[in-house]
């Protein structure tokens, strides 16, 4: 509530078009609701931030997930993140039509049907990268953005990567994971005039410290359009991704 | 043993009234005791720091656990923490009446009734923090503190712990468990006058390095009310709010 | 402001009482203003969390150390913190009245008037420590709190800090100050019933990695009574116990 | 060049309507012009990622720094970053009407004209992170776009960056910079539907880390529109930002 | 393609020899094949880089090593590094004739037929180093380079490395492995006159914090002909040795 | 071999009296076997450093183990260490007579029959330390030299240590096992007049990064007679004790 | 005091022989001194450990080490560690015949007259490490032992300190000082039966993070003989083995 | 010296050829002289490395370096790095027309006369790299092996590295320097056959943490020819390349 809609209330009031109890209701607020005492449903975020509030299901139980998710089933796409197959089923069973995939390990119903400027690249360096990609892609789909995948095309093999330059070209925003060195999104970076976005991914061994080689590198990067995400963070690289492809 | 008390023993020696072998056990002392061959239980920490021996399950065998528990059982009240529910079964069976949480994963046997100036609020960012502060407030609960709870009201949605205020500022002490980037203590920080202990999870993944990033953002505070203890204890931070809380 | 006054508030606008402008100036609130481009100073700040915005010279020109201080002045007691002698000149020049310390690098005027329950000890493990508890001293006679200094205490020669039991019992909360291994508010945290506040310095060279080890030493207290602040922060040591020590 | 373009050229060649010398150098291409042994400018950079190369001064000589902003000079706009007071006059007088601001430690010249889709806002924790958001804003405005400033508005109070929410909603990209604890980014991401670039600063000390700790606190935001730059990258930030509000 | 070829199929173009798709279809390349949505195989690695693309297994699935490991098969040897025992069967039914060792935990089939100039020397400090040391001589195998095995020579009994150095002076280079403190490469690397290789191993506990101890340490070698691969990296090792022996 | 036993070799040599393939053999040495191509057992260890060879099982398998103790089974007392006890079975099987502990995860026979100046003290701050403690005591006892146990003695109650001081005095040299903030060693060292060598043990959680404190706080140790040995290194502590203890 | 001269001071104080104000001194006791409000001088030190109080001049000012210098001069003698020279005037000024020594750091007076068992082997890998030796050499010389100095003898040409093996095999300790990757005291610990301390430097450069890599590599040694003290500690080393070759 | 030399030797002992002083004077070897108390030259190192010892300045004092340099100059090639300008003085004057080089900051004089395979090429990601470039180049050039340079082609502009493929061709090893993210070595480790040495520099800012993050990004390199040495260490990187080259 900006300060022109709180003069316009305020006037309704003491012209007695609006009773004090609906003001206080107003300017109390309570955009959210609690959930079997463990949680605080935040019920206004796709009005501030553009998307529901996403379930991260690491971390709790499959009840709490499950509780989560049927009170937010209804108020627009539902997306639960990093559900492992084995805590997925009380989920399912809450929210009738959610999709669960295993690779992304996400669960998902719906998608939101707002205009958007193009598509969004999903690039990563090996097949072992695909699962961070895939919940980047499931996030994007959910936000009503297509996903162009370029995968297995790291730098060992240049050519690879080159050789798509034109689907790089047509998207609006490139997400690019990497594990190991995390070169590519500087590579890529270097041949698009477009917001990339590193996404670092725990592939990997040794000094690679589970992932803080290729978020430490991309946080180098030599190429200035790249940001970085934290490890892993598929949902998040394709939740920015989305939002800059908006219109 | 002060000075006074010191003088006063030494002139019933002076005048024998106390025998030399009596002022001997005094000064020399002996305020713990053994425990089978591997432990060396404190029998006097209640007087020195106000709470009897608490024990750390977690390196210990269920054994010894059980062992010392009943060693210390009737000098006050019994609290053991970090004690797995497959180890939990000879400790209860050692102390009658003990109460076992499998979500704070304590045992505990009554509760102190020393004179308190108020409670103290235990606030959380997300619903995986919970068994953290559950730790928390079994301890306030075992040295008679009341524990108010404010969960889920993380940074993210910031009108959820603006909306509890009036909670915050009645207490004497704030806990606040954060994982992720540990920003909330920072922020109740600035809100409430009161000491806030911030309590660093290890909720989170990548670089999140098991709660190392919310142990260093609670350090680097801007907020100057904020001290710190060590990632997931929930035992410590209840314990110091407990006793800032106490008259 | 909560509901009830809120409600209050509204209603003055329905009966007349209170005119629009006057209820959009409560609601749309300003406890802040604007300094030179640069700064934004939090003038409530004292009401929030009882003790006006506290001035942090590092990384501030003297010019905008100096801006603010006298924008500062007047409203409740000033202090400054880690100001350098060669920056202090300008900042004495624009807060008449003021007296810097070279040994705390504080500038500081007036001092709180509120009731406190007992004095503060601040310990420290060796003479390099010093500038750290001064800083703590300081800051606690700004907040009106008594200090009590118990310097040069460290470990190797334990009877040292046992000899001055009788000073750290007499007080609310306990300030431990030690670079190198940090090893002291432990030994402390098991003497006294009080909140001990964990204070590393930077002291030390090699493995100490400026400050680090003692750091997490002290956050890996097995004396739950300790709480840490960060490396040489000895401005919100004081400041947290200063708040325990109040009435 | 493109599949397209190739097949076009060889058909021209077939044709007779090119010259194999002249097909030889388009396909061998040459997007760079070597600078006196120590550079080799990339001269096609504009074309590919929508600005010319920038320079960035820290770790070249000031004789390197002028005579690449030579070469550069004239094919576009130009930006040279990290650029010491002590270092810039060669550069300066090496290209006529650039212009230098310590604040920021930028050299720049001209700006690009290109259509956007609204301003950026860049925010800052505290008046030490003004010098970061300096250069990010001195490189929206090479870019042609207007930014923002939200200065001083850290989450101790955070009612400032609250009031700040009518700024932050109009903009198409949100900075924000903070050192110390880094919590800025969070508490911003919950607020806006936009894309908001975590900007972490070397402002601290101790357990900061010379920027380490802001930096991994946005990595783990709990703020799913939050990505990071490099500490104190005010140039990369900028760069992203401006790419984002283009149209 | 170089210039000279470039030149000459541009003529041949321009002569009518080359058909333009002819030269597009060169032009364009595609030295890369996709498999299963999740793999660009990258087929003229062998061309570019002395050997064809190995199969990294680790976080791929037992299926998807099998559908590369088909796509290779047949184009030179083949080797799988990396491959768990239990994941090991359907890459074997795959490819028929390879021969899967448990100690490397490789795959492999063929060799190359290179000549070479000698033998490359396969060192470890310890018998727990053995099966880093066995990917390295598997490599070496599978290029066609012999490998002489000089194991469990660690300096703590200087005396054994001492004995063989007359294998190490016959080879053209040697490979160094070590977990621990890493010191053996040094000790090697002054005593012959060929590239020291250092290979760090996990094997250790407590400070070697999973290898990293030796590889600071044998980045740190005061044997300048020391060059270090990442922790465990058996194959690297062989491979760059190979690339050495090789005429 | 010294100097003048190189004299009188090559004098004999000279006279006839010794052969040449008696004088290479001498002179060759080869003081060590290899066993099973896996390991290179050191046979003159003892001679050198005053123990034979000692097994560290951890990273070997069992039928390693088991091969090498049985090669050095008879030359002295054999101790093996790390061994975990579902792997202990073929050892106990290979040299007869041998005692497994499973406390300490060691495998001895025999013990060593040197004169010896005094006892040796093996302290630990809590209980859980007594695996680590134990592993020293098995070694000294090998080694022939009177452990005396003063075990669960941290210093959150610093009387129990202080009431052992007649044990402490009476030691040539004091281990001191401590994990969590590792402050033991330091109080110790402050006590007596012998060599300390403090032994960090993973015991802890969050910020003691298994161990990492415990030693980098005994590193910094503020008792100069306090020398490290790496994390858990129970065997390593008890070597150098008992090298101390002799006469 | 121990038990024994407790029960006859008591005896003497019921029989009149002893007043009870004597009796209080005694059991109050006092081992220290204050200094100048900064320091609590351990005065009793030399009976507990072994050696009187050194000073450790690092972060203390010229006045600071003078005053406390003063105050120790003429009980024992006097050491004092880390004095640059531009410090050292005010001190040698206080003590009367004192030594300053540049290389060493070290302002020294007296030595003790204890017996001691035999000499003290002080090595190090590189030039570069001679001033922690000489730091270590002049500690053992103010205890009164004898130290044997081997420099400059690192790995790159192992036969350097094999050449001295009978200069290390007639000493009671070995000091061995290393920087870079730290592998000298394995080598060292192999060769001799005596307790080997390793003396991790400063020296290096990138990877050797100003001593870690030397520091973890030594921790690791597979020569249980050795143990570990602070980067550029020659004090501590030499201080511990100076007790080892004591009587 | 090895069997049959040394049977030889005995032989002459034994039929009267060699005295006994003779051969004892070769048994006992000495091929080291001490200088100055500081240093013990390693005065074989030619013979077994392959290079004479190469003087490293750091640290070292210019009366040292100057010292070190007489004593080796006419043994061979000498080479002196890490020299400052201000403390290159002495040692040109002590080797007369020995050249410094202040780019690389090395000192040399002459060069091995040695046949070789083929040149190294030497790249560098950006203009910062160069002196640690030229510091392999000079190196490269005192052993008489040719440096094609290729700089300032980083990932950012591909096609700069790609343009230069027929140099990387020719060459029998690549170095390759990169700061910031080290990206560079993969790429050119997928171009080219022959061993590439991936050199990380401290260019860079923030979370490149001087030189660790392209460290860390070339040891976890996807191209499996990529070793790693340490940050900055240009001698080394310039000596492996060299011995590579030989014939």
């Amino acid at each position: 509530m900006d300060e022109r809609e709180l003069r316009a209330l305020l006037a309704r009031v003491r012209d007695g078009e609006a009773p004090v109890e609906h003001a206080v209701a107003r300017l109390k607020g309570a955009p959210f609701e609690a959930v079997g005492g463990f949680a605080t449903v935040d019920t206004h975020r796709a009005l501030r931030v553009g998307m529901p509030e996403v379930i991260f299901a690491q971390g709790k139980t499959a009840a709490q997930v499950a509780a989560i998710a049927r009170k937010l089933d209804g108020h627009g796409p539902l997306l639960v993140t990093r559900l492992d197959p084995d805590k997925a089923a009380p989920a399912r069973r809450a929210v009738k039509g959610a999709i669960y995939d295993p690779v992304s390990r996400t669960l998902r119903k719906g998608r939101m049907a707002l205009p958007t400027r193009g598509p969004v690249a999903v690039c990563c360096a090996g097949t072992s990268d695909v699962p961070a990609c895939e919940e980047a892609a499931v996030t994007l789909e959910v936000m009503g953005v297509e996903a162009v995948k370029v995968y297995d095309v790291g730098v060992a093999g240049i050519h690879r990567v080159l050789a798509r330059r034109g689907d790089l070209d047509r998207c609006r925003a490139v997400i690019v994971a990497a594990g190991m060195e995390g070169a590519l999104p500087s590579v890529v970076g270097g041949l698009v005039g477009r917001p990339v976005i590193g996404l670092p991914t725990s592939v990997g061994y040794g000094a690679s410290f589970s992932g803080l080689t290729p978020l430490l590198a991309m946080l180098n990067s030599c190429s200035p359009n790249v940001t970085v995400v934290n490890i892993d963070n598929g949902f998040g690289a394709g939740f920015v991704a989305g939002l800059i492809a908006r219109g």
